[in-house]
């Protein structure tokens, strides 16, 4: 991974802010900048430091994993430790802090553990624009998490069966994902099935799998770092008409935003493509969420495909397409990719069939 | 679960502290307080009103999970809603937040949507101090799951051999506990063997378990939404003397903290018990963390059982004790029990055997 570079586009977005120094204390973006992968750490920059702060808990790994950055160890949270640094740097006066992510008790103890006066600037969002634009290396990986993540359903679609309980096929599922080398599941494994699949957030749950209705199995790995995103939607026993119709009506809205997934276009227009189908079916206001979220190293992160969003879709972009339905105590669909931005279009990540299964 | 109480225990703590209005945003707290266990939405809390604001995903879930308190479906996110029916009440002017929970950002969003003046007051912990001391029903879920967890143990010892790696060994692990009803793991699996043992956090990796040193075994399951945590660190192979002190070292401490373990005695002092000893056997140094953490419905929540913390044990407090020692390079050895405290001492949740486990 480009640290080195990465860093340097850090400072450089310091400069153009005034900033005498960015302190990163988003896990993630900490990560991304450095390498560094342990539960409690911040990242330091400043025109001409660039320090990982922790505590022992981590020398052995941060001494392994960081780039780019000193490792600074110690007794006291990561957070308090770098602020007695910047205690002693007196011409350290403007420093850029993540809103988005600290917490108004953390800039309160931070400010405390500074002790002099320093202006916090609440900066605008610096690495989180980086990371929306993935390299060449962090689209392999998305993509290798994507192409497990298509092989894991095609096994879910062999488990899946009238009587077995949501949770143990969830299990089988991430049992297989653990044996094919995933370091975890991206997020609690989504398996609803008939009147639960109404529910848009339905983790799998005791409920077993009724012998008649659709089953929503939304789920992603953790491999090498990042994560992968995808659902299916599969139907139990035959599908009558109405439903079909709302299946297909799903299938249809998907590919639209799929086919509208194009440099230039925003994600607000994204959203509508998937959107305007479904309403034209009436379905529209069964549609309860928005379109899709960047996936990266977070499951969620930038840009957020919604109605009306304005962020302009750039090469290198990996976003979710996952319109879907809700008849509350009925049933739900929703169908899902995990996709690349591309300079023509979209490469598909999640190279699975969304014609309708019955099983 | 008694969410009427605590929902009153709550608005007592609001009039105490001279509040309007509070917000609940930490999703835990949520939970605690009305049983909602979606992944967005807020409850605000008046001397007369309860109201969990959530969005369109969760219609269905919070209609079935929440009670004592009035739904409020929004468009927009759950903090934005929240603020925009804050903006219509004028006589509600000092408005309490989480601060160790709450975001800059979030604040700032929430202030927007509100409109008119009011006054944020970063609340001091009003829900935590509730969470702490946990009910004779919730201490049954966490004894639950607790027992579950030793359950595994017994079954990870079977598994574990050299030439499987770390994460085939977490994965059988993890697979046993959704077949036995785990909704999910309380945080990533630590299965760190021979060098790697001497990692704090050494989640479980590619690499194979050797044919000779420690395995250091850190898990936990969420069993009715309720956390396990346990630790226990097995030998591969035949243990020289040294190593073998090392890890009765660990042994004896860890029996010396669960001894210490009293009401109205201080965290602090628990922590000291365990620390005395490996400081006595010139093994304090490498004694790099806290003795242990409260779990209940998070797996790390209050108290935290560190040098000279203040906090008082009181009966249905449930806390780990779990010392450990890492020489870098080499080797390193953590045992951890959960343990609930209780009129005259305290009931290890964890019974699992702690001597030496030579496979």
């Amino acid at each position: 991974m480009d640290y080195s570079g990465r860093l340097r586009r850090v400072q450089a977005a310091i400069e153009n802010n005034r900033l005498d120094a960015f302190l990163v204390s988003h896990l993630p973006n900490v990560q991304y900048l450095c390498g560094f992968t342990g539960s409690a750490g911040v990242l330091l920059i400043t025109a001409t430091d660039k320090l990982l702060f922790t505590d022992g808990r981590y020398t052995l790994q941060a001494r392994e994993q960081v780039h780019g950055a000193k490792v600074r160890i110690g007794k006291k949270s990561a957070l308090v430790t770098s602020g007695e640094w910047l205690a002693g740097r007196k011409s350290l006066r403007r420093i850029g802090i993540e809103a988005a992510n600290m917490t108004i008790a953390s800039r309160a103890t931070l400010a405390k553990s500074v002790g002099r006066k320093v202006l916090f600037v609440a900066a605008p969002p610096i690495v989180e624009p980086l990371r929306m634009i993935k390299d060449t290396e962090e689209v392999a990986k998305i993509r290798a998490a994507c192409h497990l993540g298509a092989k894991l359903f095609d096994k879910l679609t062999t488990i899946l069966k009238p009587g077995i309980s949501e949770s143990e096929a969830a299990g089988e599922l991430e049992f297989a994902a653990r044996k094919a080398g995933a370091e975890q599941m991206a997020f609690p494994t989504i398996i609803a099935s008939g009147e639960r699949s109404a529910l848009p957030h339905g983790r799998a749950s005791s409920a077993p799998i009724p012998a008649r209705g659709f089953v929503v199995c939304d789920f992603g790995v953790i491999l090498a770092g990042y994560c992968s995103d995808m659902t299916r939607t599969i139907h139990i026993g035959p599908c009558d008409t109405e439903t079909r119709s709302g299946y297909e009506a799903v299938r249809e809205a998907q590919q639209a935003a799929v086919d509208a997934v194009n440099p230039g276009v925003t994600v607000g227009e994204v959203d509508q493509a998937a959107r305007k189908l479904l309403y034209n079916r009436k379905l529209g206001k069964f549609f309860t969420h928005s379109t899709g979220h960047g996936v990266g190293l977070e499951i969620h992160e930038a840009p957020r495909l919604a109605a009306r969003e304005k962020e302009v879709l750039q090469p290198g972009m990996v976003i979710t397409i996952e319109p879907g339905i809700y008849l509350p105590g009925k049933w739900g669909v929703r169908i899902e990719d995990t996709v690349v931005v591309t300079k023509t279009g979209c490469e598909v990540l999640t190279p699975c069939p969304k014609d309708l299964l019955t099983l």
